[in-house]
């Protein structure tokens, strides 16, 4: 073993103790081992960070790693839509920041058992349909193969579409609780590979209103909820009835199961947002004049911390953080 | 199969045809692929993008993709030295860039079979050691659990020194070629696990003197010289005898083993600087003042493309592109 000059620092650190049980707790942990420094303005724990430049303005970084078996099946995936999914989600990242996207950044571990040549051409071609639509220019990046299986990581930056990002923790008591769109059976209907991210919705909104608080649903509504309002300081009570659930959930299903696929299948990759009360009707009706987002008032921020979700009958119980969690 | 909006472009693309052979020309071919535009300045093909900001200023951007099996050998290398690395690199190609480090970005696909509190905490003491050596803030990341070996991705942000990022492809007709310390036997002697990135010298070089290209020696000299020869449109001669050859190459070996390791052992990290003959002399003065750098010069750029060698008898021979290529 050769440990040159840090072995003084393993020996002493003790990063990660208490035990880490949860992707949640994980990033809460991770986020208290590596505070944010100048030029870093947010660090871990948000879709992305927040760099100040000199001059003022404001790069925002996110990062998405996708392995093959955990984020998607090349067995019945094809590479286009690996890839396509790759670059998809950092963009759903940067539409959570409210940001439009400047460059990407693609590494990949290709397995040698697979013929690279047409492999990595469908990859790439699936990558570059997506940057090209939204006009993000692939600038580097780092390509290996290995004995492994297929892995893709797609880092990207962007730019605040108005000032600033919009980060998950500014939601104050009183705001209402909004999704862009229905969820639920997106793993199960393969929605996941070709979804659209809503960059164009966070632009207009963004642009209309003061966002308090804004993130994408990648892990499930229920526990994404959660992170929200753990980042705010803030709880939320959502009513069940209004949460919409996607037609690619199994309308033969036992309402109870429709609701849980909602809250807890992930992948939908719609942006949940907390506005104004003031600003919500507006926002509403703007969606009902553009015909191309049906966005949905599912709740309220409330001051007591915790998430609850008021079911038809008016019972309130508690939302417990569950949902997609890829780590563990 | 599903494609969705897609499929017209997958079917009309004809990425990557010809076929790609070697990492060189997989990444000519990419960076005609994807061509760089607007506010990316500087794309694929050099050790970092350059993003232009509003208000003037560049981001850098740099990423690397290290796997077990590949790059490092779990077997037989602690988790701290692996997470070491994976930051080292990525500093180095900020280097090489004339970048001062700001922010890093973490991915890692962990294998279930490994305990993974154990792992990840002393993963993550050797990303923070060499991180705050270095002063750069580990503002994001994705953590994930899988069946596939473990493989980390760091994508890394920097602001440059001085001006200006330097790119690999600014090599003039005349300039001496220079390295900043003794190259091979990285990989035998374990020394790519613990080097220690040229920010310092890349900083303090930059500042006195007009580098007219730099790029890290990852690869081996003879492949990274071919890479910045091509860049610049220009080529190179070296002197055999004036290679400084490192110490971890055995003196047992004989002498065109030992040249033969200096050329193409690969993951040296030292910088290949192209600067005015002008210039040359008070850097080497410079590095012996500090007593801490031991700058060589090892060959002078020429008009005529390719790169050669001049032996000890005055033979010059053709430099093959061979080195330690990650792809293929």
């Amino acid at each position: 073993m050769q440990t040159g000059g840090i072995s003084a620092r393993i020996i002493n650190s003790s990063i990660m103790e208490p035990l880490l049980s949860t992707e949640l707790e994980f990033t809460r942990q991770l986020a208290q081992q590596f505070p944010a420094h100048p030029p870093v303005a947010v660090g871990i724990g948000d879709d992305g960070a927040v760099l100040r430049n000199f001059g003022g303005s404001d790069t925002v970084v996110v990062t998405d790693m996708l392995l093959d078996g955990v984020h998607f099946d090349l067995t019945r995936t094809p590479p286009e839509l690996a890839g396509r999914k790759a670059i998809a989600v950092n963009l759903s990242d940067l539409a959570a920041m409210a940001c439009r996207p400047t460059a990407a950044f693609v590494s990949i571990a290709a397995p040698k058992s697979v013929e690279s040549e047409p492999f990595l051409a469908q990859l790439y071609d699936g990558i570059r349909s997506v940057a090209d639509e939204f006009d993000v220019s692939v600038a580097g990046g780092d390509t290996n193969s290995w004995d492994g299986p297929f892995a893709i990581n797609v880092c990207m930056t962007g730019t605040p579409f108005h000032e600033h990002a919009i980060l998950r923790s500014g939601a104050q008591p009183g705001d209402s609780l909004v999704v862009t769109g229905p969820l639920g059976g997106s793993l199960q209907s393969r929605r996941h590979l070709t979804f659209d991210p809503r960059l164009r919705v966070a632009e207009l909104l963004s642009g209309k209103f003061l966002i308090h608080a804004m993130m994408d649903l990648s892990d499930g509504l229920a526990l994404d909820l959660n992170r929200m309002m753990e980042s705010s300081g803030t709880g939320a009570v959502l009513t069940a009835a209004e949460i919409p659930i996607h037609p690619d959930v199994p309308t033969s299903l036992p309402a109870p199961d429709r609701l849980q696929a909602a809250l807890g299948d992930g992948e939908d990759f719609e942006l949940l947002l907390a506005l104004s009360p003031d600003d919500v009707q507006q926002a509403v009706d703007l969606a009902d004049d553009e015909h191309e987002f049906p966005i949905a008032v599912i709740g309220t921020v409330v001051e007591s911390v915790g998430c609850r979700i008021k079911d038809e009958a008016g019972i309130i119980r508690d939302l417990a953080a569950t949902g997609w969690q890829h780590f563990g």
